[in-house]
Parts: structure tokens; sequence; C-alpha cells
């Protein structure tokens, strides 16, 4: 058997745990329930339990190498502490890392969610081979991270990416962070719903005041709906790609990055937004314009890789590793480090 | 006498060639015009000039250590040629480094104006010691660098920290870049002058149609008018700073860096366009709200380097070096490399 670390995938709906070999074979995966009402110390304990479970199991044949964890929201990764997450209330301050070395008499590496997704994308995805990128991950907001020389750029304090809050609209809809006009408001699982809601209450949107009867509703239904060809569902991913379009001009002409992945549970709404996120891409980032690519496709990612590595062309693509693209990092980041 | 080397400042207008120590003394500072009429060869030549006869001068005691150049546009750093300038017509896919080593037989370094201000702002003025930062260059349109580890960052073809055409306004201003509302259309010299025209094309700024009767009429009269406090000069000096605090926002929420310099001739009027600017960036940046200083002004560059390279605390701040801070830069690029 090869050797193998932990992933850890923590958010505030599931808490997922794999075991992931060396040269990237996911060996197992588990799904748990994030119990956030019985307390951060309840959740680490039964994170923990299943981390020995799971080491346990493959210790028989290949090293374990240790335990990398994403987890939402602003860390302090020197303190090993969540600083502001809105996805974990209650864990503001709590000493994540160390109560986890303490049961499990181990390291313990942790980083941003986004982060991690992004270095998965970097060993085993989209941006495999690809030394400088940035990626985008949304979802319920966006999720950013950037990737230089092969490593991650933290910053100054661990903040680096927080592209979700890059401001595009001057007088925009208001944004949780305090700000208004925050890309995230226009390009993510929460402004899909938030625009359909406001198509419905104009009076005007009859497949969208239909599909909202359903208990389900939500992003998913709006961009079915604009796959059937809904105009008004359209309409909202048109918008989606514009923003997103917008915030990745900006990233293009500041960062001169060789490539941007795009990720995260919305980014399989690509049909739907990427024609109008490319349009505003190439009117608007001298950069781009100058280095796009002769063709670039969601299919063609392994010609899109060599174009990027030639370090010529401005690469703009999916993610490959869906939902598993975090603890492909994660596991990768336990074995070479934060 | 100290050793030195010899810095380019190649200007749209001027062409300043000065002899630097390595101790950031300015030895002697030379400004001829850009001849821009007699073509590349000819500016390249009596640039040489110039340079063989300060480099005469000054290797009595100490050694000539090399020639650096700032050069406004885009740049192919690998190839030393200049890909595309507006301030330098017909200069594009002119080879002069090459035409410029062949003339001095020496090593000659080149790069961006805007990154040759950023490493003089590092090596002697407000970024003093501090290895992270970036810097806005404000004066026709807005030039942009940014410093990682002490180093450079060019990105993947040396267009990194185009910044200026970061866009701000999805409905903005047109701009020479092929998008529209581009950051420079609302905060650069340009952009105070368009501001200015148009107020007083709407017949109700009497104060701005009384100055622009004055053949020197610009972005500095403009300024003049807001300290005397006309309103509407003040209120496109509001305009300018929101422009910054935005663009600045986007930066510090992507970035996490420890320093964000403003330069350039237009930021003189700092006075006029701060406070709107610290508004926008508090209100905008959660970044910098979590890592706000306890209190930043012009004056206290020395209390905000010290909290910058605490590494906790995001400073924005003036640029200290003025019109030279662009010789500095390429001075020190001659010695330390690109």
């Amino acid at each position: 058997m090869p050797d193998f670390s932990i992933a850890v995938d923590l958010g505030g709906t599931n808490l997922r745990i794999a075991a992931v070999s060396t040269d990237g074979e996911m060996l197992e995966k588990v799904t748990l329930g994030t119990n956030l009402a019985s307390g951060p110390d309840h959740v680490v304990s039964e994170m923990c339990d299943a981390i020995l479970r799971l080491s346990g199991k493959y210790r028989g044949g290949g090293s374990f190498l240790g335990v990398g964890a994403g987890i939402p929201g602003v860390l302090d990764l020197e303190a090993g502490t969540v600083r502001k997450s809105a996805n974990l209330p209650g864990w503001s301050g709590y000493p994540v890392r160390e109560e986890i070395e303490r049961r499990l008499g181990a390291q313990f590496f942790l980083d941003n969610d986004g982060n991690m997704a992004a270095l998965g994308e970097q060993w085993l995805g989209a941006a495999r081979d690809v030394p400088n990128m940035a990626m985008l991950t949304l979802g319920t907001g966006i999720g950013g991270a950037i990737m230089l020389n092969g490593k991650m750029f933290h910053g100054m304090n661990g903040m680096a990416g927080e592209f979700g809050h890059v401001p595009i609209e001057p007088e925009g809809v208001p944004c949780g962070c305090g700000s208004h006009g925050c890309a995230e408001r226009y390009a993510s699982a929460t402004a899909v719903v938030r625009m359909a809601r406001e198509a419905i209450a104009s009076g005007a949107a009859p497949g969208l005041v239909k599909a909202a009867t359903d208990a389900e509703f939500g992003a998913k239904s709006v961009y079915n709906l604009a796959m059937e060809g809904d105009e008004d569902a359209r309409r909202i991913f048109r918008r989606f790609g514009k923003a997103l379009g917008m915030l990745l001009a900006g990233m293009v002409n500041g960062l001169n990055l060789e490539m941007y992945v795009i990720g995260g549970g919305v980014s399989s709404a690509w049909d739907a937004f990427a024609p109008s996120m490319f349009e505003e891409l190439r009117e608007r980032a001298l950069v781009y314009a100058v280095t796009e690519p002769d063709a670039v496709s969601g299919e063609d990612e392994a010609a899109a890789r060599v174009r990027a590595r030639s370090g010529r062309k401005t690469i703009v693509t999916r993610a490959l590793l869906g939902s598993d693209a975090g603890l492909y990092g994660a596991a990768r980041m336990a074995v070479v480090g934060a």
C-alpha cells in the first residue's frame, strides 16, 4: 500500500475526511454532518475519531504522513485559530489546531478551504504544472487563492485571495462584509437566488415563479431553467458572467498570472455564465487581450495547460476536481507543508 | 568617491539621466528633452552620450556598476524591447536594450517606469524595509507595481501591476485600452481635467470656468481651486479619492500586502483626495478594516513603516521620493539586477 495522508474538509454542513495516497489516489472518503450546535469541541472530537480510524486502517503498508484541513473563513494561520467564519458560528478564537494536535498527538496543518481547492487543482487538476495561478471558488460566496511559484501566497496575515470582496459595483448590493457591490453579490449561489427573487418580485418572470414553488428551489433550479431557454433565467447568468468577467479582468490586469481557475459548486453552471464572462474579460483586460490563447474551451484543458506552461498565454478555465478539490489540496498540504 | 550606477528615466517629454551612489546619494542629474520626432535611434544616441559623460566623470574614485532605465509602457523584458507605449510613439518593437548595450559596451537593465518608482520607494522611500508592497503612480494614467519578498513581481510577461486598468465603473468612461470604467479614468491628471471640463460644460462651476481661461490650466489648477475651497473642484477630488479607494480596496482584499504606496505627480494633491480615499477603503476592504493601523498620516511614515514591518497592519501612505523615485529605482536595479 502507498504512503498516505488524511484530508479534512470542514464545512458548515458537512465534515468530510479522506485518506489520500501520495500519488493522488482517494483511498477512502467519509462524510459526516457538522454538528455545529454541539460546539467546536464536539466537532473536533468526531473529526479526530474519524482521522484515527482512517489512519489506522491504511497504516498497514504505507506510512501515515500527516493531517491537513481546509476550513472556511478567515483564519489566524500562526495561532492556528479561526478568526471569523460565517459558516462556523461560535468558532471565533477557538484553538482548533491546538485541540486537534492534542487529541491526535500529531502535527496538523490548516488553511482556508479556498486555498485548499487551489492547491488540489494545482496538484491534480486544471492547474497541474502551472506554478502561478489564482482560483475562484464559486459557492455561497466566492473563495479565492493565489499560488506563486507553486506555493500558496498567504499575504501578510493569511488573508490574501479575498476576491469575493473586490468591489465591482460602486453603488451595488450590500454585502455581509460591510461593503456593497462586492463581486460575490453578483457571482455566487446566493447572488443567483437573490436575482431570481428580484425577477419574481418584478412580476414578469413566469418560469422562475413556477420553479420557485419547488421546496428545493435554488441556484441549480435557475440554472436548469436557463438551460431550457428561459430568458429570465438566462439573463441572471449573463449578469453573473459579466460580474465574474469584470472581477477577472482586474485580476488579470493586476497580476498577469498564467492561469485563473474557476471552481466551486456553482462553476457547474459554466455553460450559462462563461460566454458573457469571456466577453467581458476580452473587452476589459488589456493583458488578457494581448496574451489571449488562440482558443480556450472547457474540453481543451490539456492544450490550455501546455500554453500556460509556455508562459505566454493567459488561461481562464474550469476546475477539474469538483467538490473533492479541497480534500486533495488538504491531503497535499499534509505532505508538503503549509 | 563612492561606487555608483547610472539611472535613466525615459519619458515622453523628458529624458533624465543621473549618477547615483550605492548608498543612495544623487551625485548628479541631467535633464534633456526627449526628441521623439527624431526617432528612437537619435534618442538612444543622446542618452548614451549623457551616460558616458556622467560615468566618465564619477569613475574617478568609485566603480561604475552599470545602467538601469525606467521606460513607460508595456515592455518585453526578455527581448529588451518596447511592446506598446502611449508615451513613446514609434518605439514598438524597437530593440532598445540591444542598441544601448551595443553603444555602451556594457550591460543595461530596463523595466517599466512604474516598477522603477516602486523599487526606489522600497530602497530609500516610504516602503523602506517593507518587503511586500504595491505602488500606484498617479500621473497621466495610473502606473502600478507589486513587490514581493523585496523583489519586483513581473507576472508571466512583465505586465503585472496594470492597476490603472482595473475596472471600477461597469458603465464608465471609455479608456484608451479599449475598455471603459478603468480606474485611471477617475484617478489621474487626465481624469481631473476631464471632470473639470464636464463641470464647466454643465454651466454651474464658475470657479473652474475662470481657472480654465489660463493657458496653463490643468490638474494642478483644479487642485489649487479645491484647496481654496471651491466646491466644484473639491467634488472632483472627492470623486478621485473614491475611485482610488475602490481600486485600493480590491487590491487590499486580494493581495493582503503590508503597504500600498501612492506616488506620481498627482499624489501631491493628497490633501484633496485622501480623505474620501480612506473613507472608501475603510468601508470596502474587510482586510483593511481588520488590519487597519491605529492612525496613519502622511507625516507619520516612520511609525507606519514600523507597523508594516511588524506584519500586522495594512498601511496606505504617500510616496516620499517625488519625481526622483524612478531614478533611484533604476539606479538600484543597475546594482541588484532586474
